[in-house]
């Protein structure tokens, strides 16, 4: 049997011990493999210098080597991660709903973990740890694909792990780790319907879309965000150049930021020239509709002509498409064409106008009056974040330890049949 | 373009429209379906004749025939049931929940529709009107492809329906039905992810099957039943006879009528002498292990030997299998072995026996000393099901108006920016 379906096989075995565990004993493991981190840490850096050195050798660019890059200090934070997700409340048997039926059978409707989470991602080591603990937390076995790149480092920190889960009496089959890091390997993870009961791919929109395209297990859409902020004609001339600026250059490169500022044409001349001054102070190259293009020049701002292309484009980087619509309806309807459903805000303050924007824009988060990079698990006081869920079933926007149940009913009669 | 992608899109369209309807107006909109319904009788009936005409030509078997007609009366019910959607409460806009942040945005998350919900189905008509009541209730639009056998009765209740939202206000394109039945349009429809929020297929367990290796959309299985019922030996045994015929005859061509019996081997000689006699009566064939095929023959009851693939067969028929098992353990790994997730049953009156097959069971109903056949939306109290989940993401067991729904995270702010 091919390695993926072996491990596959043996994760589906410990997911029925995990989903067993107590709360104490996921916890305990928690704890534990925060210890066992900090306790290989030499290992650890070893393994990851391996994976930079070969990274290196193949002309890998800066910023994807420092996000493959391991320190002791990084480590040590990545055990902290499992220490703190140790503390929080335990998700496992809620009970959802519970009534008696008009025949006496008593009905309770339970959490449960969903089984055998399985996790695609990309380069960043840490990611290891972090799926594991959630997965962990929650009852669920996890089968982990990290990247090629950092193979090595993955493999050195899902074995620490796996060996704690062991240590306090747990299946240490229920962490899983992927060696063989090829696209067969990878379809063949993704095919396995009935061992693996969903799939989160963590990374950008190609590893996502290869995900949906291609699997035949249940997937949770994360993370892609092409978010925009409307300036309404109703804006308080206060909020606007803080929001965008804030939305698209706090932290340029997550799903969060802004990649358009739409702005109603009527108010673009009085609102948008300091908007691209203070966007062009923090060097975010600008790609702009004709009457922004006009504007940019005579405030002597550098900006390119906006295409169709810049509409749909998640530039993740400090670059925004800047566009003058005709008002509220051409907005939501520009952002509900291009968007990715992730985050949108509107600046009113014309509460209709705030209303019709909250109801018709089609996105997990819809703000008015604030920055989009609120989105996150953190800031909407969910505890631990599994991701952005961009898709509309099971879960929508940050996810928290919730994401990854589900439930059972569980019916107790007397010898109740139907009649 | 393609019969399919046009009226994806077209919905796409209704959807957003849809979504912002008031309850009154999808309410009304129900009634209306209803009354066309009514009216329509003769157009619907004579469209049915010619469905039933070719069906009769192809030789289609008698049972499948009764499915597909439609009389005076049975359009009646169709309506009487849309009439009965109408007079629910209603699941959009109910806040989820909600808080103040830390910053003082005002967070609530709101239940809002899906979107576009396309529904794959067989033969029967009146499925057509139930899904695209259900969906209407739930301010989504949908798209339904029905069995080419019933595909002139589809039309034109789909017409009628379609019809009489354009009556009430709402965009007639709400509804849209696929004229193409064929295996192209089909897998067209599953691909359209952008265009269709989630697909649930509602027939056997090939269609299922179907979808979920070939659909790039999200899919919600629902309803194959390969479901137990376990005498433990601690079983009350004035309990065992009538659970079992219930779960197994009371219905047999559903999915939560029972497939199997395990008993424990060491009750099985006391306990499953009755048991045969009483499923002989009611004309089961018996698929037995070499234990109760001794047993029945002892008893003087017609049995043969089961094989591997009984354990793994849905009969949907007079029909089942038998196994004596070495106790509560191999009971449960037979279960989660073969078992599809839908409803198991443990006959006890050990606390603890109950406990650990409550617990370790993974399906989605599980019942101590009552029939399998209560897992059903109306049974559980949860007012119109739209199909049994056996699936753990998004919904598990028999869905409601709820699992139509996603949410939003609406913000609410006055300047907010992430420091």
């Amino acid at each position: 049997m091919s390695e993926v379906t072996t491990k596959a096989e043996a994760a589906r075995k410990a997911a029925v011990r995990l989903a067993q565990a107590s709360g104490t004993q996921r916890d305990a493991a928690l704890e534990m493999m925060a210890q066992r981190l900090i306790e290989r840490t030499p290992q650890i850096l070893a393994a990851n210098e391996e994976d930079m050195n070969a990274a290196r050798e193949d002309g890998t660019a800066a910023p994807l080597l420092d996000r493959l890059m391991l320190t002791e200090e990084r480590i040590a934070d990545i055990a902290e991660a499992l220490r703190t997700l140790a503390k929080q409340p335990d998700p496992l048997g809620e009970v959802v709903e519970g009534h008696r039926l008009y025949n006496g059978i008593e009905l309770t409707r339970v959490r449960v973990p969903l089984g055998v989470v399985a996790m695609i991602y990309e380069a960043r080591p840490n990611v290891t740890a972090d799926c594991a603990g959630l997965c962990i937390k929650t009852g669920n076995a996890c089968i982990l694909r990290g990247g090629s790149m950092a193979v090595k480092s993955n493999l050195t920190i899902s074995n620490a792990l796996s060996d704690a889960l062991g240590e306090v009496g747990l299946p240490s089959d229920g962490i899983q780790s992927i060696e063989d890091t090829s696209h067969d390997a990878t379809d063949e993870l993704m095919s396995l319907h009935g061992l693996v009961d969903v799939l989160i791919p963590r990374g950008g929109a190609g590893l996502i879309n290869y995900c949906v395209e291609n699997a035949k297990v249940p997937v949770i859409e994360t993370g892609v965000g092409n978010c925009h902020v409307y300036v309404h004609e109703a804006a308080d001339p206060d909020w606007v150049v803080p929001i965008i600026v804030n939305a698209k250059t706090q932290r340029p490169g997550v799903c969060n930021a802004i990649e358009g500022v739409l702005i109603d044409a009527s108010v673009a001349d009085d609102l948008l020239p300091d908007v691209l001054k203070a966007l062009a102070a923090k060097d975010v190259r600008i790609h702009a509709d004709e009457q922004a293009l006009r504007l940019a020049k005579e405030a002597g701002v550098e900006a390119e002509a906006a295409t169709e292309k810049d509409w749909g484009t998640e530039y993740l980087d400090l670059e925004i498409s800047i566009k003058c619509v005709d008002g509220l309806d051409e907005a939501i309807e520009h952002i509900n064409t291009y968007g990715t459903g992730h985050s949108e805000c509107i600046i009113s303050s014309d509460a209709q106008a705030i209303k019709r924007f909250t109801d018709e824009v089609d996105a997990a988060a819809v703000y008015s009056n604030a920055s989009t990079r609120f989105t996150d698990g953190g800031e909407f006081g969910l505890g631990a974040e599994i991701g952005i869920s961009t898709q509309k079933l099971h879960a929508r926007g940050p996810m928290g330890l919730d994401a990854l149940t589900s439930t059972k009913f569980v019916l107790a009669g007397e010898g109740q049949i139907r009649e």
